[in-house]
């Protein structure tokens, strides 16, 4: 890594630093900008002969990869428009990239709808739908469900810590679809009266395993027992090819304050110095691939034990490590 | 029922309007106020033949039950009584009644310590139970583990939405037990590193069903599915002969202010006039006795398949239907 | 077995000879004549000394035995009443025996109404049974609980091969009761719409399981796969108490020509001689305790794993051989 | 749909008017007949240039297609004739699409003979099959165990309502295979007997479902249960592309008459008019993946998870929507 | 525990003698000797009054108990013939205690056989059972049923690392059963072709868990995922009442030798000192109710679930401590 | 089979006969000398034309191939190669089969190390795994977690009959990895306490199988049932092609010396000639994929239901048959 990194493109080092600065943010944003910066880079380029104008491309792509290292939409969309950089000559290289970001935005740009169009054909007149946590993927299957003109009900956990149940419940109340609210605990009584548990993801990992809001696997299990199917919804920005090769995801953990108040805090530690004492707020769980019917992608439903399959084709199999790399 | 019904004693009257008005109150205490009362009856009691004596018991028995019609623990205290009743003679039915009212008052003295030190025989040094809201049974385990010299340590979920898991981690903090205070959400993350899930009841049904706050099934399932076994500590009190003859137990539900505040509502409803939405809050839910591995009373653990058993031992077959009907 | 059987009570040879004959049928009915045959030979006794008497006794139940060897309901009338029978003198002998037929007649009597009680209490307002075969039994639990204003609403499994399932339509049809029927193969894909899965059942033995109508098992597996509870109505005259002493039960395998006519086998064999070709058709199956929610009884309802407790206390532990053995 | 069709080769027109009057019908079949009247309209194309020729293939498959909206087979013959169409000019466009055609034919022609042998590996001598349904694809994997001098027997469903299990057992009669015929309830009883469950399918799911006769998905429940695998042979143009994209398998209600006799259903009724009571039939279940250990095709066999991977190869993503749309 | 103990008889002391130096060993044989000295104690008491001939029961059995702590059947035998002890004089007291310790003793010489009686009758002409270890209990209903008449076959697991296995082989061999010896490891692939687990039991806890030699539980729960029904044999001797009170049961580690010789340890090790390495070698392991279909006692026969029930009939409650307690 | 095979390079001969005299052995080398001797012929070839050469390679495989019809890695090796050859011309054909070869077996050098770091991945600091029998590629995951500053602990399986567990200790005490040694029947007490089960393949199936030393199906249900997750490390050369035509692995059955040695076996049958006894050595058994989460091979991790996938893409879809075939 101790080579002179070719010069960069403004547009690939304002996306960076809009990237790492959190101007932009989102995960569909983040991929949208990040292809946009390599197009500009490729278009612009005056790179002389083939292996500067790849060079280049790699430099931009590591430049913008570098800003969030653990984002997972971000490095897709590398991947994706470095796997279309194709042709013997600049110009074919130049081209191959640009349409190549191209066809990766436009499909971003479709994706939600399609995912969407996809999950309501799962859905059938009449369905309960149980919610976790916020998911505008789901919420996109339920939208295109109502537009097909189906009526649709749901249960919506509300999501504890940060109770993103009500911003679930409150979209759904717009498009007017009858709404009970839950607190997670009740979630088992009430998957009698469901149809199917319908979920995002924040990432999927090649073992088939869905990685979302903690929470998630504790229904996905009680779903499976009581004969509910689960079904999650999640773009396929959200695979996680590094996991292709064994890497786990980390769970995030969050700031205590969002589970106790430091009232409720120093109420239950009394006189006491808090030692011995902790709250552990992690921000996801993992739900193994026998948890789940269905992963609905803009691309077509699979069941998770194959989800890899797609992952191979989107991103490449990572044999001979990313893209990017020198 | 519409026979003119003995004269009653001053203390049952008394401990019928104290229990009614909730002065007394707490699963525990109404049953020996009621055995106390059935006890200063049969003493006092001015009846000239065996049949009189007995419907003034009778009579007695209803008056204190009517209170509180959906109490477990109070017809259990007056079954208990009654069902020890015996004699030829109004002296030996007094004596009788005086003898097992005593009894029951003893045996209910000693319950929780009894029951904590079975339970606390299950648990070994250096184990981590997870707890799901607050249960005095359930602890009693806990403390006489720490007695018997063994370290345990707690994963508490926070048991929304009255988050009672606070009081059970303030007790267990104040007898400085190792707390790590998670959402319920987090509970599956956490089973791995538990050896129990120790739990109380709000009653126990005679298919071996344990009723329990809320999410008590849901933990349950998970905890099964990840091999960790399940314990549930209640005292006799809490089960439930009505079950025997088939009847289920009425779940509780609860104000849904206890989910959402008023602000939070409104949020969710935006303009609407809130028809459509709805906040269910039931205050238990039922497990299934495939999902607990044993009940811990304090006449001994029992697979909750043969519960049924101890009920019938303690409370009749309710064949004939309850000792204090006419 | 070679010693002179003292001389019997026409009671008895007429009970016997009806139900050899099977002019007495029907669980019920046998056990009825069983037991007033018993309390008529006992009434008319002019043994000399208790031995005599009991001698005479077990005489009388070994005939009333031997007409039917492997039906449960007759030894289990005998039994009770016998098990009964309790004195120094014979006065006292010939009044327990009697007060004991009495009693079991009494309960039979009332076996059916309290049990289907029981069964009612179970169900709630609105909710769909699946049924299997025909039970009078089960259907009792339904009766009670339109008697208790519930709704009740039925999907009817035909069964075949006899297609007992058309009678229980009929009789639900007479109630009033919406049926659906449909064929055994769709059981499944219904399950989803049922609150109960609510059989009879043939016998039940020592270790929980319950032999019933050939279907009942693939019924109850798929049940518990679904989430959905499965109850079983039965009265205590189907306990098998041969089955505390190991013993399996014999499953009848009845004609060919239930499943197959003629023309239908000729059409399979073609010109073939029909070797090599074999219908088998069983009528009952044997479904483990661990697919059963509860046993239902007239004498309250029991987990599965349990009812070797109730078969105890009713017909003794089978220690030392049956009571009308020499 | 507004724009004027091309003028469509009397192949075309012709097949069209067979599929639709059911003079062709058979799943393979009509995917031959349709296969071969594209390749007629390509060989006798007047087009001028490619793009018409690319207009009337399409206006050609979409005749086709609608004749028969819900089958199979027939739009996957489309779809894998048109995604062989390749080529810059009319010569090469047509002699793709005629090559495609005579592909697709001369595999299907194979197709079952090829599954047959793949199936037959799975079998060892001596093997007893139980088998639901009548299935040629299933059969055939009999037939080349046959060849291979495997002995095999097989426990017959009969299958109701309409008991094509006769027709299972005749042809396994005619290949000398020793035949057990049960009734659907008594199939529990002998999995124990079982070294595999086969069946066919109608069609095959996206995500790993294997629609089938009714009673499939029961009967795989509890072969699972009993720890015996579960076969289905299917050839790939069962395979459903539709519901790739979320569509759900729409099944078919047949007539009640299947399952009951007027006779019956007015003995049922007795006097009353017959409201409230129905007759449901449905032609088909849903097995879920997770019951499936194989999916046997002509193409190899698969675990149900990965069939839509096989699925995309042949008949594309449905990115794009139908080859034949405009 | 201060106070004087009673003089004891020379029988007592002979008794509590041979067993502490395992003169006297086998669970039954300690079982036997202790009925018998309380016996002895009894009847020649020369005790004043009632008082003093408990104490001095209670001082024998307290004798007898403390030579071997952690023995089951032991204590056992002292609860047996204490809880017989019954009356109001010497003299009835006296005749109680050498009753109730010659119905203990004959029952004890009885059992093994009654038991097998039981167990054989859960088994059918031809069937093969698999074993575990070497358990005369579990021998004695494959000897029952070779005397019904009916052939029986066994695969034998060689049971590592004592290899038990082979003394039950060389036992069945005897008896002429055909034996198929296999390694532990490779019984799930023969399960496929087991009717029946069976296997005896170290002890048997108030929970229903089954305590038996190491590897018990592994074969248990993959019989229960092959469908093959798991049946323990084990005499009422084995129930283990200190587990009413919650306590579990030690597992006895047992010596590194019976796994690795020194020469093979060292080849492990190489030239490292060993540190780090560790051989850990459990007797037995604990297999839950849920994967044990049956336990056969000589007193019939239990799901686990319910043989707390005939624990507490045979032995007590525990509730007020052990018999023997001052 | 009958035509006259072209004449073969004398390294291909070579090569068959050290292969056939087992003087090239294990899975890794054989696959690499049959590479090697592919691209030797191909070097060489005098070849006139296209179809010649093409002839010679066949014939070189098939030469190699049938050395050791059983074997997985020497005909995947010969598929990879023939797979790569392509071309009009003789030079671009050869240059096409040595390049292919070339890869195979730089892939193939380089493949354990790769498949170990993939593994790696999955574990993390502080993790216990448990081992079954000796694997270098699930050791290779081990060792890569080592070099990435990960402490791995072990209990290792002792692994009768061979007892491969002690060279897996050895080796894992090399590096200096606390081992505990336990045997095969104390594994399910053992897993409470492990992370990841990690074993080898012998070779793996279509349907998702994964065959293995005898024991891990065991091993694998087990750790489902205690919630542990299994990963099988297995190069893409143990991946078996066959399968896909659904042929199933033949399972080898050893030497009984293996298991019992003479005299063990003489004290078994005593007097007896041993007829009637029966030793069973199976060398391997069936792992099904829904008791496998992740196989880990040296080009990514993937469910066991997507493996298929892989196989297709190395080895071709067995359409057509071999590459080698005529």
């Amino acid at each position: 890594m101790s080579r002179t990194d070719p010069e960069l493109h403004e547009s690939v080092e304002g996306a960076a630093a809009d990237i790492a600065s959190m101007e932009i943010r989102g995960a569909a944003t983040i991929a949208d900008a990040a292809a946009e910066a390599l197009a500009a880079q490729a278009e612009d380029s005056d790179a002389d002969d083939p292996d500067e104008f790849r060079a280049e491309m790699r430099a931009a792509a590591r430049r913008l990869r570098e800003t969030r290292p653990t984002a997972v939409s971000l490095p897709n969309s590398l991947r994706y428009v470095l796997r279309g950089m194709d042709g013997e000559t600049v110009p074919e290289l130049r081209e191959s990239v640009v349409e190549s970001a191209r066809e990766f935005r436009r499909e971003l740009d479709q994706a939600q709808e399609n995912l969407g169009r996809i999950g309501a054909n799962r859905l059938r007149d009449g369905d309960t739908v149980m919610t976790h946590c916020h998911s505008t993927d789901a919420l996109s299957c339920v939208e295109k469900a109502l537009e097909q003109g189906k009526d649709i009900s749901a249960i919506v956990k509300e999501t504890r810590p940060r109770k993103q149940g009500h911003i679930t419940a409150r979209q759904l109340r717009e498009w007017d679809v009858p709404v009970t609210l839950v607190v997670d605990n009740a979630a088992r009584r009430y998957l009698d009266e469901v149809d199917h548990v319908l979920v995002g993801a924040d990432s999927i990992a090649a073992d088939g395993s869905v990685i979302n809001k903690v929470g998630t696997s504790g229904l996905a299990v009680n779903a499976r027992e009581r004969g509910v199917p689960i079904m999650v919804a999640a773009q396929t920005l959200k695979l996680h090819p590094d996991t292709m090769t064994g890497h786990t995801v980390e769970i995030e953990m969050r700031d205590e304050r969002e589970v106790l108040t430091e009232d409720e805090e120093a109420e239950i530690n009394g006189d006491a110095d808090g030692e011995g004492f902790a709250v552990e707020n992690p921000a996801f769980d993992v739900t193994p691939p026998r948890y789940v019917d269905a992963i609905v992608t803009e691309r077509g439903q699979f069941p998770p034990e194959s989800i890899v399959t797609l992952m191979r084709e989107l991103f490449g199999d990572q044999q001979g490590g990313e893209p990017w790399e020198e």
